[in-house]
């Protein structure tokens, strides 16, 4: 086979480029900044005519063409039959390999999903992954930092240098036929499969061929794209992030509703070869009920699944770090290594004097403005002052609430030398002092 | 005065026994096991009669009692007030001292409490801060673990041993002589506050003597005793534990309607002394509305709040273990100290005889049967077999995903002496040993 039939293992830089008269060598139009009058220059026309512009015109015409019900059907089912051509084929057979399909199946999915007018599997697959790899980076085809709209759309409508976009490793999508032919002949592809196909169901079903060109071809492509965009918008900017907030991807039920099941995206882009987007079997995801399905029939086998020990364990940690965010803007009191230490003595003295100290596990609070506030009583509170009422507050009298030892660590004051009474007691023996156990 | 005028600071522990012929100093019939012989010695009758007696006939009798709307309205009327009696008076104000009120309404809630019919306030709020205090334990006078029916009223139908019951600090009560009076005329004052003036209000005002007698009299008593009565069943077994779970009460909207607000449980048993038992302004608390009207009124003063800071830490420390609950079941893989080490040339050559080893931050992870499932191709996790993959796995080719790392950590089968590669070939430096730095 000629080097001209037989693609390279990694996608080329010139990719996904199909103007013959871009040359590497030159510096492309993306290296001068856009101003006012350049600005015609940086927009990629014809994919404004084809994503833009058709669609309008086909709005326009759509008020003047009867909408039969049987095209409406026929419109909404291939709808469902191409969006599924490219999120169950393009996203999860092709770009991230999570299944393997039979031959038939993939003839299926390389039709209908080039009937949803995306690209080729293989400029597809390859942008997809780059997506993944590079998420959020410059490299990153559609990186949502760029904004909302240009990870939508934009990203198609100005021109692209295909020099910056992240290069990832297609061999395996090489050598695939059904990716390779439908690569070689994507215009006959999109052509027929977009437009011709559902203008001739139409037509020789029940003669609508106008209707089916109208409706199931132009309006039906518009929507289909649509939808299948918003998992580069949408999905990176409405919703939680239950397993990492690191990059943009996030879940939302609307994203789900709207692309077929993709809008659990920070499921996705953390466990990107799961045939699933969705884990909760109450979760909206036709995709994988259609590849659970289609195993059931045995068109699909080895369906990949990771663990749920691995998935809750991403849970946890994202957990983890949400609560440390929240428990490090809380004050937990003066840590003790910066408390001032002072002597047992000083500390019955002080006490006895009128402050209103009290010594819990070698830690002295100053419990002055709390005594009226106890919600034990006063009398309980000031049995405890001035003495070591580590087993008081314990359980002696009452064992306290999280919330009381909480609050208890905000009114520190100083620590103890040597720690608790009897620490101090038993060292002075060992050191031969006199002191006295009992004071009060 | 009197000996007998002045009651003790803490409870007595035959309190509350108004019954002239308990001896503290004979064996109380709770310390014989029942039997189906003594049965009907262990049943305390007065109480069943009056607590579910009375309002057995109160319901036959309402059968023939025509209901007016008047008398209905001021029956649901007063069934508020009396909640409120027990809600906003016998506990936050008197048992939780949770903020201070004016002579008037001091005067009001004994008032209302008392027509509730549950006791004087003196022996209510003894007993409810003895539940406070000794909560669960066999101490406490309506420990849910003893059964949901008996925290509900089993406790009252049945006999108690007075010695039994926790002892608490009650001598601010008997400094209140509002306290003292309504304990001192309780009788009186439950006829009246109960029966005699919810029947008068209906028969002077209306002419419904009898109406006034069953609905606004005996039954309103019922709803509100098995309503209030909620908060020692339901709201220590249904719900959640957002503040602690080592004791039994909990948080949840149906107790919470049911008992005027109360239903914040597990917040109130860690922050007692809040006038707030919810905390959130969407939550359903009608008595602590009412203390906030009465403090604007100039009725009520002094709400005591715990800070913010001090609520969310207990909610943080909750969440943090129910999370290291959820981490302890999950498998984190072999812990480093329990794997074998491994000299850097084993795994080199390990590798090359075909054993899939790579070795990341000085582990080694056996990678076999992941090569084929690898989601970023196997060409990629086979450039770093046999080599030190630290850079490469951590971002150098592709900086992998939390679930990549977790994934990792499941498939170690050892460590290398000495950590990654270059420590091991900066130490050989050191030691002045021959080894080839890049062996591949
Ligand atoms: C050392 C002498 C103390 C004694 C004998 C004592 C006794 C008690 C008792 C009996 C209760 C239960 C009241 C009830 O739930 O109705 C209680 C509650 C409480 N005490 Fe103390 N207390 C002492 C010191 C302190 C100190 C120094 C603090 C400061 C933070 C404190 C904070 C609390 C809090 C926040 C509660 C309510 C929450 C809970 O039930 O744990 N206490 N105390
Ligand atoms: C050291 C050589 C390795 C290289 C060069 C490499 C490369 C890559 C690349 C480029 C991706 C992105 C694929 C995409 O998102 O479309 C990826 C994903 C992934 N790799 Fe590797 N990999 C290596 C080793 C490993 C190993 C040893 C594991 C074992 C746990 C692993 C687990 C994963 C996982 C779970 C993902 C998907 C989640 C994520 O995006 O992080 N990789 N890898
Ligand atoms: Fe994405
Ligand atoms: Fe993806
Ligand atoms: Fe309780
Ligand atoms: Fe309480």
């Amino acid at each position: 086979i000629s080097e001209d039939r037989k693609p390279s293992p990694v996608a080329k830089s010139s990719e996904p480029n199909r103007n013959k008269s871009y040359d590497p060598k030159k510096p492309h139009i993306t290296e001068t900044p856009m101003t006012r009058y350049n600005f015609y220059k940086h927009v990629n026309w014809l994919n404004v005519f084809l994503i833009v512009g058709i669609p309008m015109i086909g709005l326009v015409t759509a008020w003047w063409t009867p909408l039969y019900w049987q095209t409406a059907l026929w419109s909404v089912a291939y709808y469902f039959a191409t969006g599924l051509g490219i999120t169950a084929g393009y996203h999860r057979l092709w770009a991230h390999t999570s299944y393997s399909a039979t031959l038939p199946l993939k003839m299926f999915l390389a039709f209908v999903g080039g009937g949803a007018v995306e690209g080729s599997i293989r400029w597809w697959a390859r942008d997809h992954r780059a997506h993944h790899r590079y998420t959020d980076t410059d490299k990153d085809p559609y990186s949502v930092r760029k904004g909302l709209l240009y990870s939508h759309f934009g990203w198609m409508l100005m021109k692209q240098n295909p020099k910056r976009i992240g290069r990832t490793d297609i061999s395996d999508l090489n050598d695939d036929p059904v990716v390779v032919w439908q690569h070689r002949h994507y215009l006959k592809v999109v052509f027929f499969c977009g437009l011709i196909f559902p203008t001739l169901v139409a037509g020789l079903g029940w003669g609508d061929y106008w209707g089916g060109f109208i409706y199931a071809g132009i309006l039906r492509i518009f929507f289909v794209q649509q939808a299948t965009f918003c998992v580069n918008s949408l999905a990176h900017w409405l919703g939680d992030q239950p397993f990492d907030d690191r990059n943009s991807p996030r879940d939302h039920i609307i994203t789900a509703l709207v692309t077929l099941g993709e809008g659990y995206h920070n499921f996705h882009h953390e466990f990107p070869s799961d045939y699933r987007n969705a884990i909760e079997w109450h979760q909206y995801d036709p995709t994988k009920w259609s590849i659970w399905i289609w195993k059931q029939l045995g068109l699909a086998y080895d369906l990949k699944q990771f663990r749920s020990n691995e998935i809750e364990k991403g849970r946890v940690q994202q957990q983890q770090k949400k609560l440390d965010q929240k428990r490090s803007k809380l004050d937990w009191g003066v840590p003790l290594e910066q408390l001032p230490v002072m002597e047992w003595d000083d500390y019955v003295d002080q006490a006895k004097n009128g402050r209103g100290l009290i010594a819990v596990a070698g830690v002295v609070h100053d419990v002055t403005d709390f005594i009226k506030d106890h919600p034990g009583g006063k009398a309980m509170i000031k049995s405890g002052l001035g003495k070591d009422a580590t087993a008081i507050f314990n359980g002696g009298v009452y064992n306290h609430s999280n919330a009381a030892h909480n609050l208890l660590s905000t009114m520190r004051v100083g620590v103890i030398r040597g720690g608790c009474e009897v620490e101090i007691w038993k060292r002075a023996q060992r050191e031969n002092k006199d002191v006295q156990y009992v004071k009060d």
